[in-house]
């Protein structure tokens, strides 16, 4: 059978798939064909690496990784019986005994890491995969060490376990993959909410399973600051929740090479000029309506405060911290913010205003200034601003025509974002906000909800058609997309359940192309969630236990 | 400072709040005053049993549970700098060496595994604890162990940690306590969704720590059967996930003793008739339309089957079951549920409509019969029957008087349940389910979301009156109330931070009684959900951390 998931109308599909068994891979891939012929893994499967000279270390350990997931998994199939009805036929089984991998482009081999922070418009992580059903070696090509990593993912994810053997009843495969899109991310808050390192790398660790391939880090905010910045260690010092709730230069590292050897390139962000109270802390003369009252004036969440935008010192400031902060990152991408600016905050601050007077500026006029001047220079650093849709649809500012927009407040606002001719990023809150519905968390505000109620649902995201209202040439502009985490109430006590596996949707949506039928993919999307607590990130259970070892018939007109 | 919390006008007690630091105890106290004298624990501090005769070993337990609890929290103050403006204060602070323990009553001393599992209207939990500023030894008082063990749990949250050192800056204590209602509950459903014992048990400690004194145990469902039941052992080896997803009567006397130990009963159900199609994985000859479709029209979740009301040899079949299953548990209550009966599977079932004609009885007949059958078999093992609602304003069927009601379906229909007599626990999917607000379970349903919608705050269910809307006479039917996890869309993963810390919002509105303000209440919260991860619970934070260390100052009004 051979399928390209996406292209193929909804109803041959769901026929299609109402016979056979899909396949259990999460993205799916965007070409694929399967059989039905058992084969087991051989007790001396290995990986080899064929031809590639000097093998880029993060290579392989991304071969050693995948060989102790095939090992340890032990993931037993969702039916019924587990697989017990299948044990004769997969002690009976070929065994396969070696996957092949290898490049199909000449000249000098680049590591998975260099190739991850690539520009997000220039990377290739596209692969081929090969598993003959007569037990012949398998074979992984790609033109990349980035497209390998994501074929070995893949291979990882075909197998389950019965009584200690590895098998699949679907050989042979023939799967032919490479992303619909080039931005595929997840953002993560650590402001609102301090995340250990560790929780940080089992992130990345789930988000390289599913393929996600950015980390928007949303790393400070009003509340805490909790990244140590060489040249201005005063802001965490005196804005960190306590002196271990930081993540210092080798923390910063740490992260970065870890992702990047997983294929994920990490975006940060330090919001400016609005979400700065807490540089108050240590430079309170850059900082307007620190902490006023009542908040609900003069911020969308407390405590209130904002760069002082008008101010030619707290620009400079801001510019060099910019740098510094962009300096500790690889990535082409770097994310000034730029949402939520309260007008009301800087109309009553005194040195605000004065600096306007002086300047004879309105204050759209000084934001422009602060923005060209902060953005250049992030450019003097080699970095891509990226900003929240505010700054390119409700601001009237000047911006590089390579800056990316970020549209969060409702995917209603693509179309004029895209109006403006920026390269943009699906991130609206009625699809991809992953804190929606879980209740208000304002104190004194007993029948409080959610300000974007209802729960975002896996099926609610993946139903996102990601160039709806676009014109074609508009649709060109479309990068990618994310879902975000936002932690007013979220920390580690609950990151894995929050995230995961709601977070895959948009990861196979932005990966596979958008029109899949729900009703297909939610056995993968089991399957995937039952992989990730093997494989120790604690992925909710979509339903109940039974309705995912019994495919469709927990549907609603089941 | 002596504030009887509860009774107190809001007015009046805010404005002692603002002035004074809260007790930092959840559920607090029903009376209490404390002071501004720093004291701290003695390295050598110790609890000392005082005057106990052969001092049971779930009472001694308790006392070394406490002394780890206070060597180990290590939870540092809820201000801004954790502690360190007070570190002079609190290393000049005199030294608190002991904290006696005795018993009011004389006779013989029973257990609190004893006192825990009598019937809920005649257990005594109060107790008095007083410590002194001076340093001379604190003294906790009951009339019972069970009060002793209530005393012990206040104790160990009065403490935080700098540097090493275990502190309050509030002594002297006075506090004499005692519960409001006798019922404070928690149920957890095992069936949509299994989990292990140790889950089970680590969520017993964190019930115990607010108090609650009822694990309501919906142990199996159409779903799956995990309850091993001598004499009926097919049902959980045909209806279990798989052989190692079982209760086997090992676990449940470990889960019930575990349970006793921490003052808690537990109160198990087999609902019946309905939400019982996996008994026909083993007989089919009891159950009615089993798995039949479309679901919609004969169950209110998949798979669809209930019991044969109307046969007579199902009738034996369930009375001797529910003897079987209730004798495993050593509570005075046993849950037979009666839920969400679906008549059109009756109507469609030639089995039950053949039987109903033979008897010439209507179904509401049958089911009068069947539960008077069923019932009185649960009383010749001596337990009292405890239903669902529907069994009381539904359906127009027997009960003795003595049967507990739990309302679900709406706070609205509390009055309507207490009109017919019965004894009452609040249960109501408006205020108390934990499950609404995270979206739409069921597959093909791209837009669904959570039938209870929205998510259910713990200000909305700590903000809850047990007796709207009742007369005096019918307040005194109100046994207390519970918190309720439906596990469809929960298991391992998310158990605790679906569960924690709201939970502790009914623990504290049916131990320190209604009106209670949130804003008072917030704080100490933060410092139950903080200590509870201190204690390997993961609660999860209500707001940014920056909110926890300013109190106030993310209130709504703020």
């Amino acid at each position: 059978m051979l399928v390209n998931a996406m292209m193929l109308p909804l109803v041959v599909l769901s026929v299609l798939l109402a016979v056979t068994p899909t396949i259990a891979v999460w993205p799916v891939p965007r070409q694929y064909s399967t059989g039905t012929t058992p084969l087991r893994l051989s007790p001396s499967f290995s990986i080899k690496l064929s031809g590639i000279d000097h093998a880029p270390r993060d290579l392989v350990d991304a071969v050693a990784r995948t060989s102790s997931y095939l090992r340890k998994d032990k993931l037993q199939a969702l039916v019924p019986d587990r697989g017990a009805s299948s044990a004769k036929v997969i002690r009976g089984a070929k065994s396969l005994s070696s996957l092949t991998v290898s490049l199909t482009t000449k000249g000098k081999v680049r590591s998975i890491s260099e190739e991850a922070i690539e520009d997000v418009e220039s990377r290739v992580e596209g692969y081929t995969l090969t598993i003959p059903a007569d037990g012949s070696a398998a074979s992984l090509r790609a033109n990349s060490t980035l497209g390998l990593f994501r074929g070995l993912t893949t291979f990882g994810q075909l197998w389950y376990d019965w009584d200690g053997t590895t098998y699949t009843l679907e050989a042979p495969f023939d799967i032919v993959d490479s992303p619909a899109y080039p931005y595929r991310g997840l953002m993560l808050d650590t402001a609102r909410n301090y995340f250990p390192v560790a929780d940080i790398k089992r992130t990345l660790d789930a988000m390289s399973w599913v393929k996600i391939n950015t980390l928007h880090w949303h790393v400070v905010d009003s509340q805490s600051f909790p990244l140590v910045v060489p040249g201005f260690t005063e802001l965490s010092k005196n804005g960190a929740y306590s002196a271990s709730q930081v993540y210092t230069p080798g923390d910063v590292k740490e992260i970065v090479q870890y992702a990047a050897a997983r294929g994920i390139d990490v975006m940060a962000e330090i919001d400016t000029p609005g979400h700065t109270s807490i540089i108050a802390k240590s430079h309170p003369e850059h900082i307007a309506c620190f902490e006023a009252s009542p908040w609900t004036q003069f911020a969308n969440e407390p405590p209130a405060g904002q760069l002082r935008l008008a101010s030619e010192a707290t620009t400079n400031f801001t510019t060099s911290l910019l740098k510094a902060a962009a300096s500790m990152f690889p990535s082409t991408l770097f994310s000034t913010g730029g949402d939520e600016l309260n007008a009301n905050c800087y109309d009553k601050d005194a040195a605000t205003q004065a600096d306007l007077a002086s300047q004879k500026k309105t204050l759209e006029q000084a934001l422009d200034t602060f923005t060209q001047v902060t953005h250049s220079g992030l450019r003097e650093v080699g970095k891509r601003a990226v900003v929240w849709e505010e700054m390119v649809i409700e601001h009237d500012v000047t911006l590089a025509n390579d800056t990316i927009a970020l549209v969060w407040i409702s995917s209603e606002h693509v179309a004029a974002v895209a109006q403006k001719g920026h390269k943009l990023i699906h991130a609206a809150s009625d699809f991809f906000y992953l804190d929606c519905g879980g209740g208000g968390w304002v104190g004194q505000n007993v029948l409080g909800n959610s300000w974007c109620d209802p729960f975002k649902t896996w099926q609610k995201s993946y139903s996102f058609n990601p160039t709806a209202n676009l014109t074609e040439e508009q649709s060109k502009l479309v990068l990618g997309g994310q879902h975000l985490l936002w932690t007013e109430q979220s920390g580690p006590a609950n990151l894995d359940p929050v995230v995961w596996p709601r977070a895959a949707s948009s990861a196979e949506l932005f990966w596979s192309g958008p029109g899949g039928d729900v009703g297909e993919a939610l056995p993968r999307l089991h399957d995937l969630s039952f992989r990730f607590v093997q494989r120790g990130v604690n992925a909710i259970p979509l339903q109940p236990t039974w309705c995912a070892l019994h495919p469709g018939m927990c549907d609603l007109h089941a």
